[in-house]
């Protein structure tokens, strides 16, 4: 069972037009705890919300104080240990008793997300080896396991954004890029996977505009990727969901770019619900649409996309926004929160070892993969 | 010029969840002035509020007090008396000069609706040919053609409810049709014309559900559509517009249905924003996208969409809902408020005289079309 409400203790607290942050880091080990960007409170506020428990660690994925596939499984990694650290016994055996509770509390949190999983049993797995030592060393690899898993992330998003550069299509003008969501430093350890490759992009000085799609229901787009860029003086139009396809017809838009929360083995991605449909339109425009994420994401144990889970949350994300109710009581709700979008929609899946087709993905999958130098 | 604000005189406001209305006016004659539903205000609040200027109405279309095309229409005839109404000369010919001001300011209120472009030049024609008579008696004309239009509307509106009924598709189980923004009673005299189809199925024993998409930014898919349904029992499902896509894949919707704001004589039909990528997303699924409209809204001086002109409104619509700030400062918006689906995306047409593929549209372009009986 995963607590609904947290009491949260913000360590620091301001309006974001206060201040402009140069690096975005979402998930923090500070002073022996965790230290988190309440991403539900941006843009108008940026506060930062202690977690010293895997119980608070779970709420605050579930209610998505922390999103994004990526900064979810470094957040739960980092939960695994909260969470082994809050184990008293001195058996070893009910230390890993106890230990796959904390993972089944953290797995419940979101359904979709596959780096959630991979970081669960990542961790599971390392501490399992270093299952001859004492319960403190345990411990400490637990800990040292989420850190790793954070800095390769950040290292991964950075190769992700240069990788991505080499798919761009080479236009005579600087791009416009559309994205879904938010792919951003937010929703990672930094920096970034869709909007990892905007800002390699902007670096480059290849990148004319980000345009967001807002996201309903939940707005990330138009709350956090609008954010992440101002932070960056990174120009970004925010634009409603169903204007993408118009814009596209206006010949605003030279390519699309997204995350992905969980990748099958045939290429099939699911992402933030409305993806499938940017994917759809795209194509009827010859857009080349791009789906950029680390290998993690792909869970090549799915044969296809059809095997993946589809989260529903509830029906308030649709039925109000802030305190206004947009519907009238006696409507109906519902409100799948990611979609799956074919391969055959997808141009390249950007990962930190190259972009390929979807069709191509099998090259990664074995144990051979080389690590990032 | 017309005014942005609005001293609203309320008739009558009360808390929607309080009452039912079995039958839906947004424009009513009443006591010597216009008493409109506001429909800023719906779902939370039901509102008539008094009109008894022409410039008043400029405002009341402009900032969508009343809104959907064959409404808009209705309205601006109404108001077109309101400013006959206020001119004080004796002296004809300046009083056609005065009542082609009031046209203007009229006009200026939306640019893309033919209706409001059509009623005007229906009433100041109808005002013209009775120039022979007294002022008195060209006053007179002037609001017995504003209640015409409105009382044909209706009657085109409940023919094009049966009308649809031929070509929807004939499935074994009841249908789900899906809508986008407002095409109801509230956007006409009454009954409306995609909702009107919409309706006439529900009599017909068979609908199942209505899928509203929310309609971002305005909303008047989750406030206004919603709000018909539930007023008259008709189960409804809100998404937000990005959920269509993958709605079809799911085989949960079985036909499509919206309205237009102004028809080319290809029959590229501009709507609501996200009706284009509406139309897009049903083709890849093989479901039937229908285009429910009179025939006041084919302008057959355009030979296609391309040169139908689109709104562009406020940024504010993107920026906000309701006190909520969705985006940081320092953000670009775009914010066009119409799209054109081109003609070959639409199965059909379905007018108050059948329903047409949009090839075949020029057969009603002719002064011969037969009143309805």
């Amino acid at each position: 069972m995963v607590p609904n409400a947290l009491c949260l203790r913000y360590k620091f607290k301001t309006q974001t037009s206060k201040l402009k942050i140069s690096m975005i880091y979402p998930v923090n080990w500070q002073d022996d705890r965790v230290v988190l960007i309440d991403q539900t409170r941006l843009p108008a506020e940026y506060a930062w919300v202690d977690i010293d428990s895997s119980s608070d660690m779970a709420t605050a994925i579930k209610t998505m104080i922390v999103r994004g596939a990526p900064a979810i499984g470094i957040a739960a990694a980092y939960g695994m240990y909260l969470g082994a650290r809050e184990i008293e016994t001195e058996d070893k055996d009910e230390f890993f008793n106890q230990l796959e509770e904390v993972a089944r509390m953290l797995r419940q949190t979101r359904p979709t997300a596959v780096n959630l999983f991979w970081a669960i049993d990542r961790v599971l797995k390392t501490a399992r080896d270093a299952g001859n030592g004492t319960l403190e060393n345990i411990k400490a690899v637990l800990l040292s396991t989420a850190k790793a898993i954070q800095t390769e992330d950040l290292q991964t998003c950075q190769a992700i954004g240069d990788r991505g550069l080499e798919v761009l299509p080479a236009t005579p003008e600087k791009l416009r890029i559309l994205t879904h969501c938010n792919a951003g430093a937010l929703a990672t350890a930094g920096y970034g996977t869709a909007l990892g490759v905007i800002r390699s992009a902007w670096k480059a000085n290849r990148l004319a505009m980000v345009y967001a799609d807002e996201t309903r229901p939940r707005l990330q787009g138009a709350k956090l990727t609008c954010w992440e860029c101002v932070q960056e003086g990174i120009p970004v139009t925010a634009i409603a969901d169903n204007m993408a396809a118009h814009c596209m017809k206006l010949k605003m838009i030279d390519a699309v770019v997204v995350g992905a929360d969980r990748i099958a083995a045939n290429g099939d991605a699911a992402n933030k619900i409305g993806t499938y449909s940017l994917a759809l339109v795209a194509k009827a425009h010859n857009i080349p649409f791009f789906v950029a994420a680390p290998l993690s994401t792909i869970d090549f144990k799915l044969a296809t996309g059809e095997e993946i889970p589809i989260e529903e949350r509830d029906p308030s994300e649709i039925y109000k926004v802030g305190n206004t109710i947009l519907t009238p009581d006696g409507v109906e709700f519902y409100n799948p929160a990611f979609d799956v979008t074919p391969a055959e929609a997808i141009a390249a899946i950007i990962t930190e070892h190259g972009a390929v087709p979807p069709g191509e993905l099998a090259q990664f999958n074995s144990g051979s993969i080389p690590a990032l130098k």
